[in-house]
């Protein structure tokens, strides 16, 4: 008699953006009239770069015509793309990595959660508080993180590294050594980032303790800083401790075309056994590839005129970020974020829980944003706002949220 | 210190594919001259339908736009999708299957790789011998298959049901009760198939022993002949105990456009728990849906001119499924398939082992085949070619290995 995977069912409630979509869905039903404005999901509004949109006609073209058409991609992607994504994402920075250390894939999602399936479930994992849903779920999934204690909303196996307003949102070193450590920077949802130093730190760490980090670097492009590192393999030692995430969703707005890597570099290595070999035949048996259309789109997004071209889109979200963050400054709200990140990470105001906040937004602003509470306890009366919006509708949102927090006030 | 998954460690060489990919590349690295002609691996020759290459051109341009960009895709994929298989895939055969009990996913391969992830370690695995080997190494990666043992090229903890020339490849009802049942109609790598009546032997069985089904049905489309089941939900009681596995690559030419989707009834349960809501959550959390253009792509194949075109593609590769079958006709060769199936599985002659023939095609004919063993130990002596080559190729191919074989009985 077949057995179902009981790891699924220590799961608490579903899934965050599940969640928050039916409620929006139940609101809408409800309220067909009404305009709801979403700031929540990390879902870019700009249309993809005209580089990008030419690219995908041709590589089509190219699939309507038996001598150009593409069936099945290499295992790694095309070489073409992963030489570009070294020149442009690594070479220029500094790092230290070649074209067959990465691995073209459907997006930074699946690779965060398939990348657990390489390693025992004999690993104890460390995670920021608050983070992104993804790390934790699918390490539960796994069997990997004891058991939900409901009242502390923590799993009994997991270390949890706490990120608050006093730690400028980012996490210190672990009491308790952990096997697996997240970390994502610019980070989801807070928005903050750390010193090139202060990741230095991180990777000494782990390959003191022979800890592997599994680094998400899925909003890179949002980083306006000097000194903030763009990719791990800017610190020295990396390339035996950590593996890398990156996305086009976020620098290209390629939420709804699917592409991302992941890199893992051939020294990193556990009592002589290879974990990029490991990968490798993690993607060759449980993947296929990204279709041709779209690693043709990824590569046209590091040509010159695409550089320039989704530099347009990340200034226009940027723009958005200040417009939100300078809202809550005039209504004298604690945020951070929106300065090197896409995100920005609010106080709710009057001490309300983030859900509280999340349904009066809803109700009230027609607004949709992030109950910060969804990304871990230290989350809990916080509250995330995205930039991705378009232009009027964040203008809209914003003055819809000053109208609500007046009448609050009252 | 982080532990790698063990597992991963007992997995015997590398995927076949990755193997016979190796071997040819060696080949023509030495011989830059040879023109190689692949009958090897399921890849499809002729381009995209028209219709298909319109719709993707149409969504392109609709995510060039902002008014018509689509980020990312619902959970399940596009209704205007589900709808359309279930219209055309489902209820034209008369099968009772909702447009919600539909997951679209970026292929078979990563669908029949990742669903054992919602079951648990602890079940036994039935598959047929020879099998499409990403069934079984999946399984082995997940720890659910004991140990490899290379004596019988054989997991110590799996149900092998053999299929033979004397069982015209289809698999007996084990004597042992297996938790999870891998079958695939029309079966690669033999191309064999089953009656509606066999098939429901299956399920009943199924139901019986409490086992659940999983049914590769990704070369539906090749079926010509009565009495095939195109879906295992025209057999009575399949919602209770089974899930399909569907392509859009076989069918309409997508290996390398990325498509597919996954069923699981509502009624698949085991003590009250949902096996269709533990995969929803699943897919919720570990994949971010499928690229709008692509899911416009698969969404036009069920259009009139769509299926028009489609079918004239199909007609095309079982013409050169005649034309090799007609060769080893000639040849005197035994094989089976390619009547309801792109592939043709024949019988290394001379009594030759199929690597031995692999290298032989290779060297002498510059012809790559997947040599049978790859796919179990009933696979050895036996040989895979497939009629997805375009049709001069075909005929090229058919003509060297009759040289080769004419030399050979010299």
């Amino acid at each position: 008699m077949f057995k179902i995977n009981e790891n699924y069912l220590k799961l608490p409630g579903s899934y965050l953006f599940s969640t928050i979509a039916k409620k929006v869905s139940a609101y809408s039903a409800a309220n067909p009239d009404k305009e709801i404005i979403r700031l929540g999901i990390g879902d870019v509004t700009l249309p993809l770069a005209p580089v990008v949109i030419d690219s995908l006609h041709n590589a089509v073209d190219e699939m309507g015509k038996a001598e150009t058409f593409h069936g099945y991609a290499p295992d790694l992607g095309y070489e073409f793309l992963r030489n570009a994504i070294v020149e442009h994402d690594y070479k220029k920075r500094g790092a230290d990595i070649s074209a067959d250390e990465i691995f073209v894939s459907d997006g930074a999602k699946s690779d965060s959660g398939n990348i657990g399936d390489i390693f025992s479930v004999d690993n104890k994992i460390a995670v920021c508080d608050p983070v992104y849903p993804v790390y934790v779920d699918t390490n539960a999934m796994a069997g990997r993180t004891g058991d939900y204690i409901p009242e502390q909303q923590k799993w009994s196996n997991v270390i949890y590294m706490p990120c608050t307003a006093e730690t400028n949102f980012a996490p210190e070193l672990p009491k308790e050594t952990p096997d697996i450590i997240y970390l994502c920077f610019p980070n989801n949802p807070t928005g903050s980032t750390i010193t090139k130093d202060e990741l230095q730190r991180w990777v000494d760490y782990a390959n003191k303790v022979g800890a592997v980090i599994i680094y998400d670097a899925a909003y890179e492009a949002y980083i306006s800083e000097e000194n903030v590192p763009h990719t791990i393999y800017e610190c020295e030692g990396a390339r035996t401790c950590a593996i890398e995430l990156r996305s086009f969703s976020k620098n290209a707005g390629f939420t709804g075309t699917r592409c991302g890597y992941t890199v893992i570099p051939k020294e990193l290595e556990r009592d002589g056994h290879n974990i990029y070999a490991t990968w490798y035949r993690r993607q060759a048996t449980k993947f296929n590839g990204v279709s041709w259309p779209v690693q043709c789109a990824a590569a046209a997004v590091f040509s010159e005129e695409g550089q320039k071209q989704i530099k347009e889109n990340i200034s226009y979200y940027q723009e958005n970020a200040r417009i939100i963050a300078s809202a809550l400054d005039e209504l004298g709200i604690y945020y951070t974020g929106g300065k090197n990140s896409p995100y920005i990470w609010l106080k709710c105001p009057n001490n309300m829980g983030s859900w509280e906040f999340f349904d009066l937004l809803l109700n009230e602003a027609n607004v949709v944003g992030t109950p910060g509470e969804g990304f871990g306890e230290n989350g809990a009366g916080y509250f995330r706002l995205t930039s991705f919006g378009d232009r009027e509708n964040t203008i809209e949102a914003v003055e819809r949220i000053k109208k609500v927090l007046a009448n609050l006030s009252k």
